[in-house]
């Protein structure tokens, strides 16, 4: 008798569910539901006044996640004409960290009149980058006193993550830190709000929380030296009890199976991070393989046995991919996003009109112009940190850079540089693993832009020197989010016993794959020799000139928003004069 | 009773006759011609062959230089009114170098039948950059034989002079070398094509083909150096006898009075320098004051009684530009052609729409959005280096930088940054004239794009610190050469004894000036060190990362040329290699 699983994943802009034989993977049905008010990165959505947010903030809605829930579970069960009871499990995957204040019954900050005009009440997506100082801080205190986790983070936190975050809203909005009773990932909110079961997950624990199996959280004493009412945050907002992927969250509670139409009691399986859940749904479950996810950003992930310490990545986390290895992720921070803005700043008249004429997108149309150069044609080289880098150098003030142009330069020529510079920072990435003991033998790709983009995995193999495969799975979250979900159900229920055997059923890769190109690779190697110099230069210290624009750029603003009396000085205000909101 | 001069101003595109008032300078009539063949940087204009050209060649037709005195001439007569009597003399300026081969009766060898097919047998127009391996070898050489002529030019020769693309002919094409009994400036041939007199100005000889007043040209063991076949070039192809600006190089042939429609014998001055003609229409004929013509490129020039070495400019001339002063000349060779580069090549679709629902020109619409900024708030600073370094560094070679780019980067804001980018390349030339002795009080801009656009004006004078004046005219070199050809005409004849006369009673600025905001100053004052960092590190060996690019790019180029093996590899073919012209 076929049994079905669901998979949940809350993206940037939307949430998406599919629905799955937890047999063979076999893909039934799919429905997304849009944020209404997707990424808020410009002015709250209140109807009664205007509340203006400083450069770097990126917020949402959590009313938004619950409509997902209630849009695509119906709609994924209508479409595969799937009875609901054979429906035996649930799994969701959310974008990390983003992070949300509640009240003890979970009941998010920004949903209450009295701090909905606030916008340190409403959730933090991930790409919120307005705790940099918070985020220096948490460096500083942790360097100064020798914090012994500080190691597994490759030395450095991210403004994106959840201490950095939280103090953000201490620092600025202390009224609102103290009235949150919970300080809660989307993920493990969303699991709460569909069992009643208030849980933390140990993958977004791990990565975004500095937790560790062994060590726990960082303790009180470091948390008071960053701010005396921040010392007892764990205990106080969060929680020591810390749940592991597959494992079962809940039972689905009497209003969320109204929401859903699924059966009360169905099992939910423990949030889990959406890059993450993609690793065994691209039939990763060993070392030596890393599952990159290509969107508008790109994750990556590898297994090992050992745990091993390597600079400047996004963490390694014991049981945090797949429990019984240690999980390290890195990231780069802008890919499809860079294409994106490329696509939108700076592509003429003429190419937009030449591919309406024939049909095409406009990405399709540069890629095959592009597709038509030699490496090293261009003469371009560029560094890819339009949107800072978030690995190895795990800077977010660094400034995207591009050498070389001429007045015979061509826009096809810019975006085949401008992938190039990505695949540089994948092969920095893939070579800072390796040199520290984390070996990388083939890369497996999901996601939108390797879905889309023959050019980009052709140039990532020539630029790494190793075959690119990719996942059959256009959805390879959702479906891993599925296969968890499967689990949590377990093999007795028609489900599977571990992880490993839900991908040995139900993961699968797609036959072509990229193999490097020799005469490609000598290029790309001359290339890259040179991408090295300009990254260890303008990101590590040699020129701080992408720091000094930033800076002026922040009082030129801050001059702007009529903030301060700065703005025409050649020393810029600081960060955080220039990022409190304004009503206007 | 009424006098008139007529200008003539040959330019990269066209070419511009103006009939003035010699009395005041009043214009009363302007006439265009466009090149037929305009520049020729893609395939000889030919019918019966197909002659691909490399990069970086740049030729043009001397025919399409008569048709210019056939149809402007006329025109200005009939416009005007004037009675072709009355117009006492005629003055023209040309682009340089500007250079090509000719029989010894002035027949250019590219219409002859034999040479036609030759591209070296063309005019090679001031912007032809393939004898860069040609002026490499006159640099080399003169620095190891210690040429005493060598600082007159900053210490360096751009792959731009006159010698260089002699040397590049005779590498290249030995047959056209051989074929040519002379070799001459394009100001100088049409001069001789219409009085025919073969004259030589000063100007041009001392600014681009290393002769001097008191030295001469370099002697025949340097150019024997070179290449034995060169030693007697002075002798054999070019002249001895140069004559200085507003001197009379004859009167008008009886051919050329019937093109015209002047009478026979009317006075023709001696060529000018486009550049060069202006200085005196802008009112300068004095110490402390640099004309700028801001066009495509930039041309700054500017007067001393003494003569010094000034490091990396274009070179110094004594009477090269008001008799009795040395001229000093500097050059930026991407402005104006930045920015339409960038109209091309990377202003988006709404961009455009919006400036044609408006009415404007898309500049128009840039400047607009782009005044909209206060400095810094770009947070992009760019390196004005998309057609090489022409002052200062010397290196065509060098290629454009961009840094500082985020998600959130406007085309506005990439447009103002460029602006800006060739403000500082300005600062840089004062600067190092000031340094070395020659001073710089405020600055009289002139061109198409000074007369366009506001903004850059008030960029410059921000940036650079001075006041920035307009001349009156807009059309500064053709008012220039109208003003010397009453020089020629004497003032006997009605005209003027001098230029320093003919300045007096001509010229005019206009009202408005570009006065530097002091808090505009103190961000570029941050901005500008910034931007002499990244100038200095990248231009001065510091990284050659751009140099890199352009070997893998001629490279990548030979390769698709099928020209060589040599693409794919890591070491690119010579750029000598991948310059020949084939036949495809």
């Amino acid at each position: 008798m076929a049994r079905y699983a669901i998979g949940v994943d809350f993206g940037t802009a939307s949430g998406r569910a599919i629905l799955v034989d937890v047999a063979d993977g076999r893909q039934l049905a799919t429905a997304v539901s849009e944020y209404s008010h997707g990424v808020i990165d410009d002015v709250l959505p209140l109807d009664d006044r205007r509340i203006v947010l400083p450069p770097d903030w990126a917020l949402q809605d959590p009313e938004d996640y619950i409509r997902v829930f209630r849009e695509t579970v119906p709609a994924v069960l209508r479409e595969s004409g799937v009875d609901p009871t054979d429906v035996i499990g649930l799994g969701l995957d959310f974008t990390a960290c983003t992070m949300l204040p509640t009240k003890a019954d979970g009941t998010p900050l920004a949903t209450l009149p009295q701090f909905r005009a606030n916008p340190h009440a409403w959730v933090k997506l991930w790409k919120h980058h307005a705790a940099q100082p918070d985020a220096d801080r948490i460096n500083a205190v942790a360097e100064a006193t020798g914090q012994p986790w500080l190691d597994r983070y490759g030395g450095r936190i991210s403004s994106e993550w959840f201490f950095s975050k939280a103090l953000q809203i201490l620092d600025e909005a202390p009224e609102i830190y103290a009235a949150a009773d919970r300080l809660i990932e989307g993920g493990d909110w969303v699991v709460w709000r569909l069992t009643g079961v208030e849980t933390r997950n140990a993958c977004v624990a791990g990565y975004k929380a500095l937790w560790s199996k062994r060590d726990g959280f960082p303790d009180a004493n470091y948390f008071a030296a960053l701010d005396p009412r921040l010392g007892t945050i764990v205990d106080d907002k969060m929680s020591r009890e810390i749940a592991l992927a597959g494992e079962r969250a809940g039972g689905l509670s009497a209003e969320a199976a109204d929401w859903t139409g699924l059966p009360i009691e169905t099992a939910v399986a423990i949030a889990n991070v959406d890059a993450h859940v993609a690793v065994p749904a691209a039939t990763v479950v060993e070392p030596g393989r890393m599952v990159m996810i290509m969107g508008t950003s790109t994750c990556h992930m590898v297994l090992s046995v050992d745990e091993r310490s390597v600079p400047g990545m996004c963490g390694h986390v014991q049981d945090g991919i797949i429990p019984g290895y240690v999980g390290y992720e890195a990231g780069q921070s802008c890919v499809g996003d860079h294409f994106s803005w490329f696509v939108e700043n700076a592509v003429p008249e003429p190419y937009q009109q030449a591919a309406r004429a024939r049909g095409l997108d406009i990405h399709t149309l540069l890629e095959e112009k592009a597709a038509r150069l030699r490496p090293g044609e261009s003469g371009l080289l560029a560094l890819d940190w339009w949107n800072g880098n978030r690995s190895v150098l795990v800077d977010a003030a660094l400034g995207g850079l591009l050498v070389g142009a001429t007045l015979a330069t061509t826009p096809e020529e810019i975006y085949r540089a401008l992938i190039e510079a990505t695949a540089y920072g994948t092969r920095v990435i893939i070579e800072t693993f390796e040199t520290h003991g984390v070996p990388i033998r083939e890369i497996v790709a999901c996601g939108g832009l390797a879905e889309k983009s023959p050019l980009t995995l052709q140039i990532y193999a020539d630029v790494t020197g190793r075959p690119f495969k990719l996942a059959a799975s256009d959805q390879a979250s959702a479906l891993g989010s599925a296969m968890f979900g499967a689990v949590a159900a377990g093999a007795g229920a028609g489900g599977h016993a571990t992880i490993e055997d839900a991908s040995a059923a139900m993961a699968r890769l797609k036959d072509r794959v990229y193999e490097p190109i020799a005469a490609n690779r000598e290029v790309y190697d001359v290339l890259y020799r040179e991408y090295l110099r300009l990254h260890d230069y303008f990101g590590r210290g040699g020129n701080d000139v992408m720091k000094t624009l930033r800076a002026l750029r922040a009082g030129a603003r801050a001059a702007e928003f009529g903030a301060a009396e700065s703005g025409s000085g050649a020393t810029a205000s600081s960060s955080t004069d220039a990022a409190a909101p304004i009503e206007a």
